[in-house]
């Protein structure tokens, strides 16, 4: 069984978690958070975003938590933008790194925005300029490359054409984002390995979402397609945006001790992660969908 | 990606399922939900267990079920059982498959037991004659071949000195039992592939607990090792014996879903078995572990 000897795990949580709930944690909660975060060992964590505060008025103090935050080298800390508007705010809070995104369905695109994804990506290019003067990386994710709810399967060509419109505006770090659950591991493996082998220069990311219980799988497969970097959210938190009450992210903690056990290192205390992801639950008011915080590890379970 | 074009899936959920809950079903709704398996295509069914009914109060019923089912050409209905009064109660309520348990856990057969895990399997002998003399088959289960909590990892050669031993007494038919929820995939992938290759002869069954959240990456693992045979419980019904509270076996649902979608045939009706799971939710009582009954198919979410 082929598989990396370590990989790098992002927690997705303060953004594509807590933007799920319905109570608006407070600036010094998140403030804790991602500090526990990084004293856990993560070296990637995706803060929040900037989106319009009517839009998502959970993330709205994500300029206010940048601030706060103290930049640490060798730890990245990453926003969601959407717009020339996010990126003048990512300047304004000294966020260094932002991430763009596009839907890999045609349909879902033409409708909402009247233009082809690629043409989405396209547009992307003034963002890209006025990042790159201020020192800011961008990044990009491709939103339901394995499947999407308006047309079922996505042609592989549909994703190249995406990738090929991030490289032509500059971007080399992309995440393929199945929010929709729908991705399977031989569909992962395969559009993986294609991926990996058309596009060398991309730093590739991956995005799971727990909807149908396939993430873990869809993460084996994807690091045996040379996938080295995911996604993932404490507690489980998150949700799928096209089925509400369904699972969301990954769970962290259920990721880094899948990896502690198959020998796979991932430069993250399983043992601070799993108290943070507890006072998540404690913070969120409600159980989550993380199944280490209910049975434990599995080297807790050995008698001495 | 090396996988198989078809697997066989066993659902266990009317025994390693039911006998976790506290209410006990009535042998009518056992019965119903075993001829909706049936209707559904499943066509190996763990019925129960010929357990003293003060131990497994839950399985009381099963000579009754037995009594009650018709037995149709292609469809194996099996139970467990732990000794000699298991196969003469087997005998008389016509069950033509019951199935044999060991730990792989040395240190716990030894405590509990006074005996190695092999000289358990050595003691079954007299019931495999006894079985054979009534045409009854006979299958062998290995419990926690992955790690234990008793002494962590288990060594190959353990698991290889308990499969001798099911040899010796006849029986070719075993299954590996990640009951405590501690398998991980590369662990899987290793241990099938060196029992696929010194066992050949073995019918190799794989039984995984959702525990900590690994079981359908388990089973991909299991099935690029070659292993085609898979139980699973509707509604993930169950639990881990050693940690109360803990998620139970694999959902059937989730996994059919997961194999339909990778285009591998389970000759299972999915829609039949997620009515069926929705049944037994309402019976139990509760909500269990399921992705499917949450957000249903990806197929559903495809909009017309």
């Amino acid at each position: 069984m082929h598989l990396p000897s370590k990989v790098t795990i992002c927690e997705v949580g303060l953004r594509d978690g807590l933007q799920n709930e319905a109570r608006i944690l407070q600036t010094s909660e998140k403030l804790e958070l991602a500090n526990g975060l990084i004293a856990a060992g993560f070296k990637v964590i995706e803060i929040g975003s900037f989106m319009s505060p009517k839009a998502v008025p959970q993330m709205a103090d994500t300029d206010k938590l940048f601030s706060l935050l103290h930049q640490i080298d060798g730890v990245e800390l990453r926003a969601l933008i959407a717009n020339k508007k996010g990126i003048e705010r990512a300047i304004n809070c000294k966020c260094r790194k932002v991430k763009l995104n596009v839907s890999a369905s045609r349909r879902h695109n033409l409708a909402n925005l009247n233009r082809t994804p690629e043409e989405s990506v396209a547009g992307f290019g003034e963002i890209v300029s006025l990042a790159v003067q201020h020192g800011i990386e961008v990044s990009g994710s491709i939103s339901m490359p394995f499947g999407s709810p308006w047309e079922g399967n996505i042609p592989l060509e549909s994703v190249q054409a995406i990738v090929e419109a991030y490289l032509e505006v500059g971007i080399t770090e992309i995440s393929l984002s199945d929010a929709s659950g729908m991705a399977v591991p031989n569909k992962v493996y395969s559009v993986c390995s294609s991926m990996k082998e058309s596009y060398p220069q991309v730093k590739w990311w991956l995005h799971f979402h727990n909807t149908r219980g396939m993430a873990m799988a869809n993460i084996l497969a994807a690091m045996q397609a040379g996938i080295t970097r995911f996604d993932s959210s404490f507690g489980g938190l998150g949700g799928c945006p096209f089925v509400p009450g369904a699972t969301g992210n990954v769970s962290s903690e259920d990721l880094v001790h899948m990896m502690d056990e198959m020998g796979i290192r991932t430069g993250i205390d399983i043992v601070r992660l799993i108290e943070l992801a507890r006072k998540v639950r404690h913070m969120v008011g409600h159980d989550t969908d993380s199944y280490i915080l209910k049975a434990g590890r599995s080297k807790d379970l050995i008698r001495k």
